[in-house]
């Protein structure tokens, strides 16, 4: 009965937003900056699925001291009083300056290897759908940390270096440019809702 | 064979995004200001799945205004030819005085008798899942306006005036405070999509 042995698909799964390395329109390789409403509607949708962690990745130092500005704000003083259940959700968030330190930490709070999951706007040979990547968690005491790219997404290199990589988010037409934070609730959903 | 005869669901699906009449955090009816952000995510869930429209419904003047400036920056001119995909998505929205001007749009538009369905974060008598919606707009020529508010949510006469109400989603734990950003694209993921 190993699945009774497995933890809740929820406490083994975490997000990653990364600023860095991410593409532009021209697919040059570049570093996003900070958008503060990703903080906090990744950090909702962490909070509100249950997941264990939001990372926040940037290389650049005073993009997470900005960062760590903006948290301070909800996660102490005056806006923890003012809305206390924000508080509650950006508290999920951890910042880090690369996705090794995510993943580290992530496999450190849970205990078990860590998939690393990209997810992508284009088509990618061997990609898997979100049924069967849950199918897969739910038979298998894994973890695994969810990869969203900002601005156009994720560098080639983080999905040549992903375990798995899910099939673009389509809805009923060619046009898919959602954006990161609909990507983020909609695969979360899929993952771990029930509708 | 009538179901031969129905157009596909997102073509009969519409969002409005409600900044009046909305509660805030004491349940006092308010009216929202307009958040930039919310008209660009919520007009790409738009055009991703293919709804109809994409309504934003003030009743105040100015943020009319303003809401019609932000969308010509993208629909004309520079941003227009910087970012099309853009354009494209915004090009979905129809700003509105009030619920009844959008629902009265979208009718004559899809020339179907429109449900009103309003979504709660909170348990209300008679709601319904997404799926049993699904199916229910799958079997019938219906078309379904989804009603969301900002700030705390629709205010009671809204939900009170609606013909269908939306189960609240939930994700795994009791913490249910998403954005409306991260709502939307839920919603219509989960009444369309094909995971």
């Amino acid at each position: 009965m190993q699945s009774r042995a497995l933890l809740p698909l929820p406490r083994r799964l975490a997000v990653a937003l990364l600023h860095h390395p991410v593409v532009d329109a021209d697919g040059t390789v570049v570093t996003a900056s900070l958008t503060n409403l990703d903080l906090h509607d990744l950090s909702r949708i962490t909070r509100t699925y249950g997941l264990v962690r939001c990372y926040l990745v940037s290389p650049l130092e005073p993009q997470l001291v900005l960062a760590r500005t903006l948290l301070d704000h909800w996660l102490t003083g005056f806006g923890r009083t003012r809305n206390p259940d924000r508080a509650e959700a950006l508290a999920t968030v951890t910042i880090c300056p690369d996705l090794r330190t995510a993943a580290d930490d992530f496999r450190a709070r849970c205990g078990l290897e860590v998939l690393l999951v990209a997810t992508t706007a284009k088509a990618h040979p061997g990609a898997v759908s979100c049924r069967t990547l849950r199918r897969e968690l739910e038979a298998e005491a894994q973890a695994a940390l969810l990869l969203f790219g900002t601005w156009d997404g994720l560098a080639p290199q983080v999905l040549a270096a992903a375990d798995r990589v899910l099939e673009p988010i389509t809805g009923n037409t060619p046009y898919n440019h959602l954006s990161v934070r609909s990507a983020v609730a909609i695969v979360v959903d899929r993952l771990t809702g029930s509708a």
